[in-house]
């Protein structure tokens, strides 16, 4: 199956040249899945979760073309030491100035620093095995995004859903877990559109247990905090992690249910907003608030951070910068604006549904 | 003695609001010296080391200012535990889009972990003064300065100055050094202005010690080098750290010159191409490497990672940041344009003398 054919939405597969500062192979071709040949079949938790999130890249990718008008690019590549991924991004598009899909599945040996002992391992039990020495097997899945509009008044969107695995190692079991979430980060506070999109996501997560939304929202308030300045980087959403507390097909089922109604949980809201009209300061105002983005993400987001110093790939990781942001000295709203109203969202997270 | 009466560049001292997140005290008058009163002695290292980080943020930002036409504005600060600070922006001016330079004396006690041992504790007698408990006390001072001009043709400069000291802690002696650097970070290589600014400061080091600037070149090609990117943020200077391997009066004096020579260095080259003429695409370009500026800020510069984790003044940290930024995917200039010169030499970093 040519990658092609999975999408109309797809402009290009790139092959480009590799830069010396890449380890990944470029390809023409996606192959029909990136999973291990004879490894991991189709009745297996990798292989089903990898098929929801290529269908995921697919059918948000159309739904934002659509809007947009423009195709989204592709880059596909494989990783030499297992793996490979679908980095797609729609740049200077007619609503967003970048918007980026990214699915990638890996597999491979890590080393033991980086392993996170999700199910409970006892500290001890962790460094006996870490003394033994070695690498730890795993496998690793996930979608990520971000769509950053042009219009001040449209908010940019982000979700992030990812599997992961570890293999018996060194006396500890096999481990997996889920993480994800999706969250929205206007410039502006309208209420009707935060109860639409926390809506959205309170109906997926009490479907599948009505503990998820108030637990994942607040985590997500924690998780997006801007550290040095006490704000949030938006105004919330949904946010787990290390998640494995039940069965791995019944979270398996939240996260197709969660990726699947990003388009619905963030569309309309574009849609109503893509052709208001705006000031050249509230285009500023959104440019400070890409800074604030730009600062979570480089200094922050734990994805980022860590992909950065471990040498993945760049582009994709960082196709979540913004095409432009601005910082000015010293910014504050003055009492009383939009602007300032959606600093005390910001600083103290609410409840919006 | 007023603020205003230091430099006449000073558009206003500031008064404003504290903020929820600032541990700082806005104060309208600095003092003549942020020392410790009755401690901090005229004939001490710290009083000398004031005085000329005090001088050079008057002398440089009058420099600065006659070129801009526009005044710089600052805010004074004092900080709870102890000195303070003088900040100084010049922003949204005719030349520079934002320019600043910071001066702060302060002191008190830190977390052990915070401890640097210079001189060469021996790891042994660091370990046991760190089990005996307690904090640090510790005196720092320094100024530290970023300027990002509007014309792509005119580079970005930055420089930062610094003097540590602690007192006997726990058995160890009391301990000092110096670090600091004035580096170059252009769109475009000019050899020509490259071979001024490094000829510049080749002249200052080789007045102290002929092996400083083959070292301090080196040191800052790899200090300023984008990890997740292996390039470097700009095109090099002076960058030293921990220096204390000779009499403090010695590292102070080429401290002083150093810092003495940064208009020297810099504004010639601000000068010769303030009114080139630019195209569009010139201006962009401007903008990704303003982009890469961010990403080393944020991800590798040790003065603004350990800040904004450490509750420091984040306006002033920040200020480093450009007024604007651009982050394009995959953007790799076209082999032998201007932009691929750069980028061959933001690859392998050269001796431009």
């Amino acid at each position: 199956v040519k990658v092609g054919s999975r999408t109309a939405t797809v402009m290009r597969v790139a092959a480009v040249e590799k830069p010396t500062n890449w380890t990944e192979k470029y390809i023409k071709e996606v192959p029909v899945s990136l999973l291990r040949p004879g490894v991991d079949t189709e009745d297996t938790i990798r292989a089903k979760f990898e098929k929801v999130i290529r269908d995921a890249q697919d059918s948000i990718c159309a739904a934002i073309s659509e809007i947009d008008g423009k195709p989204f690019h592709q880059d596909a590549w494989t990783r030499e030491d297992g793996g490979g991924g679908i980095t797609r991004v729609l740049a200077d598009g007619n609503v967003w100035e970048k918007a980026g899909v990214n699915v990638s599945v890996v597999y491979g040996s890590m080393p033991p620093e980086a392993y996170r002992a999700a199910t409970g391992t006892a500290p001890a039990d962790l460094e006996k095995a870490k003394a033994a020495g070695g690498r730890v097997p795993f496998f690793a899945a996930g979608i990520s995004s971000v769509m950053h509009p042009r219009n001040p008044h449209c908010p940019t969107m982000h979700f992030n859903y990812r599997f992961f695995q570890t293999e018996d190692w060194n006396g500890i079991p096999g481990q997996w877990w889920f993480g994800g979430g999706t969250d929205i980060t206007p410039c502006y506070v309208v209420e009707e559109d935060l109860k639409h999109f926390h809506g959205t996501y309170k109906a997926v997560c009490d479907r599948h247990d009505p503990a998820y939304f108030p637990k994942f929202k607040k985590w997500c308030d924690e998780y997006f905090l801007i550290g040095h300045r006490k704000e949030t980087r938006g105004l919330g959403g949904i946010f787990f992690d290390d998640l494995n507390d039940r069965p791995a097909e019944e979270i398996l089922a939240f996260s197709k249910d969660a990726v699947n109604h990003v388009v619905e949980a963030y569309c309309p809201i574009v849609k109503k907003h893509m052709n208001d009209s705006f000031t050249e300061e509230q285009k500023q105002w959104q440019q400070i608030r890409r800074g604030r983005y730009v600062e979570f993400n480089l200094v922050y987001d734990r994805g980022t951070t860590f992909g950065l110093k471990t040498g993945g790939r760049i582009e994709s990781i960082l196709m979540s910068m913004p095409l432009t942001s601005r910082w000015e000295y010293c910014h504050e709203p003055a009492a009383g604006t939009p602007e300032a109203e959606f600093m005390d969202a910001a600083r103290h997270p609410r409840n919006w549904v």
